[in-house]
């Protein structure tokens, strides 16, 4: 994104609002168990994108929301990513050493303190989404939003597709499966941000259909420019080890269609995300922005 | 548990209700991602004592509730303690072999299936208890039951304890660390687990302090009985390594207080614990066995 854009200034002000409210929400580092609170605390604290927080704000914002009530979905899915992050990043999973510039969760905690780290990461998202009835959210809404939660993360979702992932390395993947183990792994939770902004906000019901249209589509683009950024990226400025998924034989979009059909992929799938949200006009202005974001970012 | 007698009796027929719906709320092993659902039906069907969700609807049943609504909170806690227990066997936690009598998950699936179906575990959890809104429990209700389970999960719950734990290998504890460390690490899911059911039920809020002073009393009594069965019981008969605990230099009651005093201990908090339930008379019968059965058991 353009950090000198209005919109670009926008943002970027979404991602010290989530960092602060993240801040706020993890447990302190002086406070026992010590080493707990610390890994979980480096897990979450370490930069990261934001993206799903800003998916949460920007779906919100659409819908004329942007209280208070939209921190502790931001929160939840952000911890939710983090988790997921420290555990496959362990040996036994992708065995990744590096992560956003900084050596992974268990390098520097041991692989049991990583493993209890990602577990009451998971455990906090859920219990700060239980607490935006706090804020003003109805009891309804919230149990929705706890479900939609709890689906995304599971073997349906963000779990499921991990398997999936692991199940594929060193096979050869159609692109359906591929995208399929795509929309699980990382979609899921991408599309939940998304649904979660809007069920926090006065979204109408009729308006989650095109929003999911578009959280699906912004998911996919993601992972279309992660694979690139794995073949053209330096590791100095993707912050992780560039070239790992081709040097573990994974499946890759590049890899099963090829760079320059990967390039034309990315370009239709953000057409398609921007076409959904097209009838927000104006409202929408965010989520455009983190749709071309998601299709451009250098990292 | 006495089988033969009424009450022995009614907890069989409770533990066959809990592993019917359990059976029905894992997802099934013929879908996709099979490897996944296998790996968390393994870890969840083996049997097991369903301490958990027999305190769910013990507690339930103390005030009058004996619905459906009683078998969320009663799969989540179950599905909760099975991912703790998952984690806490892989090589890089307790490194344990054998669980319930069988090869642990990641003997069977591998470790990074085992971290995954633990992870899509503790979602499921969460997911079923938010659902429990279909049975009839307000959403008001929902939302706090599933505040409680978050709390119970985490870094200030069973994470927390386990946290504890590891740094406590090896090291002199002193009796109140050791509680505090069994609190967090057993005693809260076990806290819950009697709280979700009372919430599930028309519990009236000033009963649920008595309650929650009861299932703390259950939930230390049962892990000193663990240590002191570790120490005298027999793998065949416990279905998991006897002397383990010793083995990895883990600090446990008899290590602490030795054997005689452990026992006096375990019968002071049975007392308490059954003392703090006198007040419901006969609803609380299911309680009472609960409580003998935890100090008393074989295995």
């Amino acid at each position: 994104m353009n950090p000198n854009s209005e919109l670009g200034r926008a943002l970027k002000s979404l991602i010290a609002r989530a960092d602060e409210a993240l801040t706020r929400s993890l447990p302190p580092e002086d406070s026992s168990p010590v080493e707990l609170h610390r890994a979980m605390r480096y897990a979450v604290l370490g930069g990261g994108k934001r993206l799903r927080p800003l998916l949460v704000y920007a779906a919100g914002h659409a819908f004329g929301e942007s209280g208070s009530r939209l921190d502790a979905p931001a929160c939840a899915v952000e911890l939710i990513h983090a988790y997921s992050l420290v555990h496959d990043d362990l040996p036994a999973m992708d065995d990744d050493a590096l992560r956003r510039g900084r050596p992974t969760c268990h390098i520097v905690f041991g692989e049991a303190m990583a493993i209890l780290a990602g577990d009451a990461l998971q455990a906090l998202a859920f219990e700060l989404l239980a607490h935006d009835v706090d804020q003003g959210v109805s009891p309804t809404r919230c149990v929705e939003m706890l479900r939609v939660l709890g689906r995304a993360c599971g073997a349906e979702g963000m779990a499921g597709g991990q398997a999936l992932d692991l199940a594929a390395v060193g096979r050869r993947l159609s692109l359906d499966e591929l995208e399929n183990m795509h929309a699980c792994k990382t979609g899921a939770l991408i599309r939940a941000s998304v649904r979660l902004g809007a069920l926090a906000s006065a979204a109408p019901d009729d308006a989650l259909e095109a929003l999911d249209r578009y959280a699906h589509a912004v998911g996919l683009a993601f992972q279309v420019r992660d694979d690139i950024l794995d073949v053209e990226g330096e590791s100095s400025v993707i912050g992780k080890t560039a070239g790992k998924d081709a040097a573990a034989d994974k499946p890759t979009f590049p890899s099963i269609i090829g760079m320059d059909a990967s390039r034309e992929h990315l370009a239709r799938l953000t057409a398609d995300a921007l076409d959904a949200i097209a009838p927000l006009g104006e409202r929408g202005a965010l989520l455009e922005e983190l749709a071309r974001y998601a299709a451009a970012r250098q990292r």
